[in-house]
């Protein structure tokens, strides 16, 4: 298995970054080919702009995802791009690694998020959840948060945290055609200790061993819609 | 009443953009005082770094939330982070005006929320929801998307919008202590005509004369909850 971990801290002697050691080394204990893009390290350019495109189909107005089709057909986007959309394309399964910012990634992840899933090979036209362009592969969500576990449930004080989530979950990577897989989320850190901290990595590295046996989260198959997207037992009424 | 729009968008000729220029023309024909962030144009960082902060709490351990709060207090705090922190605190409105990427903000506007939305001054502690640090202000989404509204009802094939951006509305600004106004949606922009858009501006700027009319979303309230935010109910029993 091809796995591509994308993974933002600002901080390399992290919790989270010693979240991805620990992925690195149980993939690769598990004879699996592991790709790292540590984005504060790679300097990656989280903006979305004109400068990604060596050609403009439209040079006087910008539309970005239109430039992006057109832009990766001709190999002239940006060599950043097409550097991690080559990592991407080749991964069967994509870990998002990074601690959570205001209930999603870090900006400079959300920013490889809006450069490298590029329409036309992600996404296009009614090519998304079950018809989206990265079906067939995995993807996962490991991330660190500051609250408690009790916080996030039905009836805790932010409600569930996947609802909190939804926007990765199904918004991007469930849209794109991923198998998204349930997230790993290490609660509290900033406040518990070494012990607690370990039990935690170990938690972790357990979890990724079993992939396999996890049922991906449900989302809509397009089977349900017509071209138009509206819901098809509508239109039989 | 002072507004604070912070505005993203790689096209200054886009509608998004045209819908800022709506925005801040009814608000001064109200009277009102209007300060434009626009991020592309300030060429704003998005990226949450140790270089955010002039002095160091913990030079070896870069914990951004902690640094961000003890930066604030001693006026150590990256200056352009200090002069948008100056312009929220002022501000008794603040719009997010964007096209939808990825159900979320563009990562250049998700940067801003990342550097400026202090921990200290925005929350901190137990100060969130209704007594986050921004309450008493009120804030709104005002953004553009591919997809048709229908897309994004209750059994639409996306579910509600308002659930994909639940990150933002509470997660973030309902978080923050905003009471949150409901969102403008300008719904498949890339695909109509010019009487359309203009129509829609229109909407747009008839709904920004009528905030007052408008209650804000529901969010929890800490009173609820016990100082550790299990629900007191449960508590109780």
């Amino acid at each position: 298995m091809k796995v591509l971990i994308v993974h933002a801290h600002p901080e390399p002697k992290s919790f989270t970054s010693s979240m991805l050691h620990r992925a690195v080394r149980t993939f690769e204990m598990q004879g699996h080919d592991v790709t790292v893009s540590d984005l504060y390290a790679m300097q990656w350019n989280p903006v979305a702009s004109a400068a990604d495109f060596d050609m403009r189909r439209n040079p006087d107005y910008l539309v970005y995802a239109l430039e992006q089709r057109e832009n990766v057909a001709a190999n002239a986007i940006a060599p950043d791009i097409a550097a991690e959309l080559d990592k991407l394309i080749a991964c069967d399964l994509l870990i998002l690694s990074f601690p959570l910012y205001w209930c999603s990634v870090p900006a400079i992840m959300k920013g490889w998020l809006d450069r490298v899933l590029v329409s036309g090979k992600v996404y296009g036209g009614v090519r998304f959840y079950d018809r989206g362009g990265m079906r067939g592969k995995r993807a996962l969500l490991a991330y660190s948060c500051g609250g408690r576990d009790y916080m996030f449930g039905a009836d805790g004080v932010h409600g569930e945290m996947d609802l909190m989530m939804r926007h990765m979950l199904r918004g991007t990577l469930g849209y794109a055609g991923f198998d998204v897989l349930p997230s790993f989320v290490a609660h509290h850190v900033p406040y518990i200790g070494d012990q607690a901290r370990a039990a935690m990595l170990d938690r972790y590295g357990e979890y990724l061993t079993q992939l396999d046996r996890v049922a991906p989260l449900p989302f809509p198959t397009l089977d349900d819609f017509d071209g138009e997207m509206r819901p098809r037992e509508r239109v039989a009424i």
